[in-house]
């Protein structure tokens, strides 16, 4: 992972939860295999799927000196807290993993390597500080090239924070490989970039060149796929973050949206400890948001929706993938419990579509005769 | 300006025409009283009116020897191009001032304080080089605040980047104020800030943070105002800038909008160099995306039209605004042209509905009693 091979610690103390530590779960859902141990002194001695569902038999252990004990060589900051800040109380583990000279990997808004304590701790020790979150030096403005690609493009789109916009993206990804679909993922978020080794994290871009950046990654990943899978990030309808996924909607100029949704939310969460932001809109019309605001610079359709129903028995999480299927008149499917083959399939058709589309007339001609 | 009393230089090397140099052009139809001289050799000896309309007598000069003659000691970046990269040529006139001890005043995205040869120079000189594009150091998360204020947020929006809509914000300032009306303008991009010696550059901040960052200065400068205006950035139907556009949006959360338009404009410009950018829409069609894209978070309507009519005759610009008034059925002006009077007046009858809605029950009683 990013640079070497590695065994990784997570850190999660005090919140190795599925919604908390929301970049440990994704690094165990798609690269287990790399993960030693998580550190969470208040769940220490449970496995990680026991804890947050993921992760088999990973063990959750108390602190450095038993990750180490398992075969740890690095640590992965493994939450990524609203604003982004290092918590007090990972600052010590941090420090003492630099000390035993492990590389320290973070995708927090506020750059381990820019902090001197930390970065003169590391040099001593011959460590490295990876900070996935920090913006490309070379940024450039969007100039709507993503729009003329070969490639279709899919954005996974989303009425909230959090709902699985980037697990959607990724269990497409895999389905479309499986049916032979030369299918890539672009990262544009902390814990996306940790699981592909490459992207951009949007949300710490300069807001004058967000689009310019998820183009650039698109246009690179578009030279040896069919079918681009952009991971999407925060909802139009979020009052803080609609502005990075504007900025990917307009950059990443798809022709087909994943609408994904947790099928337990009625309001967005504006922060972890929110109980009262504004209620999700129903589906139709978080449809239609989203394709209206793509067509102010390229038309796009919802070709499908991705529900999350994870705190759903499986009786009413079947129960909400037809009610979805039904109002958007679309496939609906949680891709995790379900599989992702209806939206694959959809994605497939799109595809085909946009080929006819853009056959020349001639060739269109020729095939008829 | 900014920290202390200035004799400016603006620097428009080559480029002193109003769409090339918005920042000199901005500063000097606000703030003329403070220009010492405007630098551009290939338009030296003519005065700032002759080449951009605005500014007086004020002289264009061929370099800095001329301009400390006319008693500069500041150094203003009077250019905003599309990256916000310092011009090679304009570098070699930046060490020339620093070498002369003046203060150097840059809305770059490029932070000069950042530049090792320019710092050094600043340090040995004892001059300071001001970044006001850089961000604020403490960033917050937006958290839908601004919905709640007192204050009549009223928010500037436009069909293009570069159609008015600070020009607008501060005309409207001073009409409001000359009708007795407690206004403030938040000042959100470069330009901006040199005129109100306050703001924010939203577009460099990073995006997770644009709405906060504007939510943040709204609530300041909503202290001692009924009327807040905020100067809107980039379109929402811009490929490259509309995640700062819709940022700000959700971030001021203003019941009011102000639909701005270049009556000569009939594509997005996504460069300078750019012909070949999307058709602009009709202005009902615009309003209607700012009011959707608004409603999202909380509700705002558009309130009246300024055209910027700067390429027209007095006859065609006059039916420009005439036309934009009945297509939207609201007033229309150019507020530099023809004053703002007729959008003050739409927006204290806005600030007259805010009041009564927001007023008790009680109390709305009592006054029909």
């Amino acid at each position: 992972m990013l640079g070497k091979p590695r065994r990784l610690a997570l850190l999660a103390e005090g919140c190795f939860t599925p919604l908390d530590a929301k970049t440990a779960v994704g690094v165990l859902r798609y690269r287990a295999g790399e993960v030693a141990a998580v550190l969470d002194s208040t769940r220490a001695g449970r496995t990680a799927a026991e804890c947050a569902g993921v992760g088999g038999d990973v063990p959750v252990v108390a602190d450095l000196q038993a990750a180490a004990a398992r075969g740890a060589d690095s640590l992965l900051i493994g939450i990524a807290p609203q604003g982004g800040d290092l918590p007090p109380s990972f600052r010590a583990v941090v420090r003492a993993a630099l000390e035993r000279g492990w590389d320290v990997l973070s995708g927090l808004h506020v750059f381990l390597g820019d902090d001197r304590e930390l970065a003169a701790l590391a040099a001593a020790h011959g460590a490295r500080l990876v900070d996935v979150r920090r913006p490309p030096l070379a940024l450039r403005i969007a100039a709507a090239r993503a729009a003329d690609l070969e490639a279709l493009v899919v954005l996974t789109v989303g009425t909230d924070c959090n709902v699985g916009k980037m697990t959607t993206a990724l269990e497409l990804r895999r389905a479309l490989i499986e049916r032979g679909v030369r299918a890539a993922f672009v990262a544009t978020g902390q814990t996306g970039i940790f699981i592909a080794d490459a992207g951009v994290a949007v949300d710490a871009v300069p807001s004058d060149f967000v689009a310019g950046a998820v183009e650039e990654c698109l246009i690179e990943a578009a030279r040896a796929a069919d079918v681009v899978l952009v991971e999407g990030q925060g909802a139009l309808q979020h009052p803080a973050y609609s502005c990075v996924t504007l900025g990917l909607l307009h950059g990443a100029a798809p022709a087909a949206l994943v609408l994904c949704h947790d099928a337990a939310r009625a309001r967005i969460r504006r922060s972890a400890a929110d109980a009262v932001g504004q209620a999700i809109l129903p589906l139709e019309a978080v449809r239609e948001s989203y394709e209206t605001a793509a067509g102010w610079v390229a038309p796009a359709r919802v070709v499908g929706a991705a529900l999350h129903t994870g705190a759903l028995d499986e009786g009413p999480a079947r129960a909400a993938c037809e009610r979805a299927a039904a109002s958007l008149g679309l496939p609906a499917t949680d891709p995790v419990r379900f599989g992702a083959d209806a939206l694959a399939e959809a994605i497939e058709r799109a595809l085909e579509r946009r080929r006819a589309a853009r056959a020349p007339a001639g060739r269109s001609h020729a095939s008829h005769a």
